[in-house]
């Protein structure tokens, strides 16, 4: 039997888009004299598109793009994943199901079982769960139709009830197929590899694993799509990120198990953040992006990143030096952007932080400098990127990391500007990793920009250092909290002191409100800022 | 039998202070003789908790405060709403769930079976819902006891497989307790009523109902706990948005009917936003707030809501004119103050828009001023209110409306700063009636405020009307779209034109960015922008 699978870009919402797409990867595969073509969960309306799901004339465009999908499977069998009317008086109105079409018409609707509402998960909120197991058939062979999250029945946490794949057994089919929805973080490849692996070993059966690629905002989807044989081996891979068909001859057993290596995790996280930049200008149609350039290594990355998404005549630093810059701000950003060849500009914030400072005079009098004016110069800078954005069109890409914002030592309105937070769920510790990445060739990202106290340079003398802890130290307490959930008294019991622990959980707690404001992250890891983690606005943890 | 419910504050997060709270009320209860005290739905940990519940060292403290807690029940009962562990392997790990204390220990434990998954409800992330249907019993009297969601079982779009309530009334309770988190929004009185009048005509039952009161950032709880006899009669009703204890008798003859009038919707709304604000200052231990006035009907009433909330000393507003400000700006915005007595001064900014745009020259030379040069003002005003906000521990209070923030008429990190949108969920024509309701006995609000057109005056002569249709004809068309889910088709086929619908359609679609770093907003309709509409960032519908 000759499958195809569709590892391809699904814009959310765009469901004409996405239906043409579907039916010229019909025609091709059925060209090419396959019997099945099968694309992710969602694919006829990307995923997820959330509220869009409440609105009656969205699922009835799904319908009708779905009946004109159909009409195209003269020759070949066809497993779309689209949202479907939930017919019973009770219940969510929607399934979230799959559309197993052939002879021009959709023959029969499989829906989803367990649905995840975890994380960034949320799909009890639209979807009533499947109760009844069924096969497809297909040219005399059994098809165990499953999607997502129904083969997780099992996972950490997510202890699930039912086990839909077990149903499916009982049944006796020939392979499994799995359609997925299933974002991106650099340990989730692994994760699901393995739970495929031993659902194959469990059941000694062939598996297909179809998923989404490319970004949508926070979420990247990786692919990653793959076929194993029903020892277990892998006999089909589609590459990460990116578009990709694939053909696979599921029976025959001249097919040969392929060899894969595993890849790094800062291979994957950057691979991750480009596509994360590059979908999110292609798809909102923008082309160019501004950034603000410090001298520090946030930055630097940030432009390294936005250079290979977009290409560096499309990237535009800007230097803002203030009164408390130092000169090696300057020279270590003119030599990044000569390393990268983008065009920049110089743009001096002293005279209007000067201005602004006497237009505050009769307010501030008898006052000491403090924070006020150190986020005055910090909002100045994000007003003049913001100025050049909505000048020439560029997106402000912003450039905090995940240790700062997790502390919220950033200012609001200031370098929390911008309308993507490209490196937003990496700790400091780990953008020194990825500027080492980026650098293993050659160095890119000058030595002095990685070697130097980070600083805010907001104030005379200032480091990072006098107001935070090490970096060291305050990333593993913060993975502790917040990847791994982990409480005050099970950190401090990990060795940790009792007041650094407390003062840290605190700065985290009390900076929601930022990042309730906050640009929308890239996600890569397991426990992103953002849409997976909802936080009381006003707590008090007592 | 003597029954006591406690319509209180609860702090989310705060079990320490929650649970001496709950304390006091049942020792004071028990002194008076009571013989059942009733606390609303989740009642120890506040509501929601949101992803805290997904802390075990949250969860184990729940646990320790309900033992203290139980062990004051020395003469009285109490039900107290808080998470209780799911034991069992599969599923959710916690429900929602009301613990039923007397003899000084926990007796018995009442789960919640429908969980509200829609709007700002998502509790199927946190809670596995209840199977069994068992009641209290007390004094030889039998009680059903539902959780909030319960008595919903059909109602509008929620309609689910159970109703809990029907299966408590089969064994025949003497009557019935619903504890609640009910969040504010002005239509929803008339329809808690309803459904509470319907399950008490129904089945000829007493009906006790317990609900928050106060606010929590962007949700307020109005409280309006209240009983009614098997007839249908009201017996005791708890005021709105007010901390309250309410003593009734339940199968005592003598407790005679009470009258209430239905709440004017304006009034209700008006008692809403002011208890937004003083909670959201008041437990976040701040005072003062400051905001910009701008000679415009937006600010003006949030001023006087800010006034009413914290008192006149407590609230700064700032006159910040630009270049294109109008006398009658300055003039009206002064009356104003000197209307409501509170502190205030004036920032030019000129000099620093002159300034900004000098630095910016290099760059933007040869290019026409266009809304780069207007939103440069907007954020310098962002940035001196803010500045004064770091400066004396200000908070600062956006003063955007449902118009505006619909249509993407704002400036991000401009007029859009601020940590709470206190008028953001009123379209512009609301916002003019709440200012006739606020002048209903006194000129408070200078009539040319309200009689004056609409403008942002970013321009010489510029005038809302020359971007957006009449806030009367947008403010329809948008009520049509957000809170009823209308389509395109079906408004025009209300009829609007269709070009018009398009484009505001089409606005409210691309400005998801603006909204998503945008203040948090006090909720009073029933579908506010915020929590409970999730819309993806980069969509396209087509």
């Amino acid at each position: 039997m000759r499958i195809v699978w569709a590892q391809l870009y699904f814009q959310i919402g765009n469901l004409s888009d996405n239906a043409l797409k579907i039916i010229e990867a019909i025609e091709q595969a059925q060209h090419n004299k396959a019997d099945l073509i099968v694309f992710p969960e969602l694919a006829l309306c990307g995923y997820s598109p959330l509220d869009l799901l409440e609105q009656n004339s969205f699922i009835e465009k799904c319908k009708k793009e779905l009946d004109k999908i159909a009409a195209h499977c003269t020759q070949i069998a066809a497993i779309v994943g689209a949202p479907l009317v939930n017919n019973s008086l009770a219940g969510k109105k929607l399934f979230n199901a799959a559309f197993f079409m052939q002879h021009q018409k959709i023959e029969r609707v499989i829906k989803k079982t367990l649905l995840p509402d975890y994380d960034v998960f949320d799909e009890c909120r639209y979807f009533e769960p499947n109760k009844n197991f069924e096969l497809l058939e297909l040219k005399n062979k059994k098809i165990a139709l499953t999607i997502c999250e129904d083969i997780w029945d099992s996972y950490e946490a997510n202890v699930y009830s039912i086990n839909p794949l077990q149903e499916l057994i009982k049944q006796q089919p020939d392979f499994v197929i799995n359609i997925a929805a299933s974002p991106f973080h650099y340990r989730q490849y692994h994760h699901r590899n393995l739970i495929i692996k031993n659902k194959v070993l469990e059941y000694k059966i062939p598996f297909i694993y179809v998923n989404h690629c490319g970004a949508h905002a926070e979420l990247i989807f990786d692919g990653g799509s793959r076929a194993f044989d029903a020892e277990g081996n892998l006999i089909a891979a589609s590459p990460f990120f990116k578009e990709d068909i694939q053909y696979i001859d599921l029976f025959d057993k001249r097919v040969k198990p392929i060899e894969t290596t595993d890849p790094d995790k800062y291979q994957l996280i950057y691979d991750a953040l480009v596509c994360g930049i590059k979908d999110f200008f292609e798809k909102q149609q923008f082309k160019k992006a501004v950034l603000g350039l410090s001298g520090g290594v946030d930055s630097a990355l940030v432009l390294c990143l936005a250079v290979a998404a977009l290409g560096k005549e499309n990237v535009y630093a800007v230097l803002l030096p203030s009164p408390y810059s130092t000169e090696h701000s300057i020279s270590d950003s003119l030599e990044l952007v000569k390393n990268l060849s983008c065009p920049h500009t110089i743009v001096p914030i002293e005279n209007s932080f000067n201005e602004i400072l006497s237009t505050l005079e009769p307010s501030f009098k008898n006052t000491v400098f403090n924070v006020a004016e150190e986020n005055i110069q910090a909002r100045l800078r994000g007003l003049i990127l913001m100025a050049l954005s909505n000048k020439f069109n560029y997106i402000l890409l912003n450039t905090s990391n995940k240790s700062e914002i997790a502390v919220g030592y950033g200012t609001l309105y200031g370098d929390m500007c911008g309308s993507l937070a490209v490196i937003g769920d990496l700790y400091k510790t780990e953008v020194y990793n990825l500027c080492q990445y980026i650098n293993r060739n050659k160095e890119i990202i000058p030595q002095n920009i990685l070697t130097k106290a980070p600083s805010a340079e907001l104030r005379p003398g200032q480091k990072d250092s006098d107001s935070l802890p090490d970096y060291d130290l305050l990333d593993k307490i913060l993975n502790y909290y917040i990847e791994q959930g982990c409480s005050s008294e099970e950190i401090i019991a990990k060795g940790y002191q009792h007041e650094t622990v407390l003062s840290i959980l605190n700065m985290v707690q009390r900076n929601e409100y930022k990042r309730r404001q906050a640009a929308p992250i890239l996600r890569v890891s397991s426990k992103a800022f953002g849409l997976g983690r909802k936080m009381p606005l006003v707590a008090k943890i007592k």
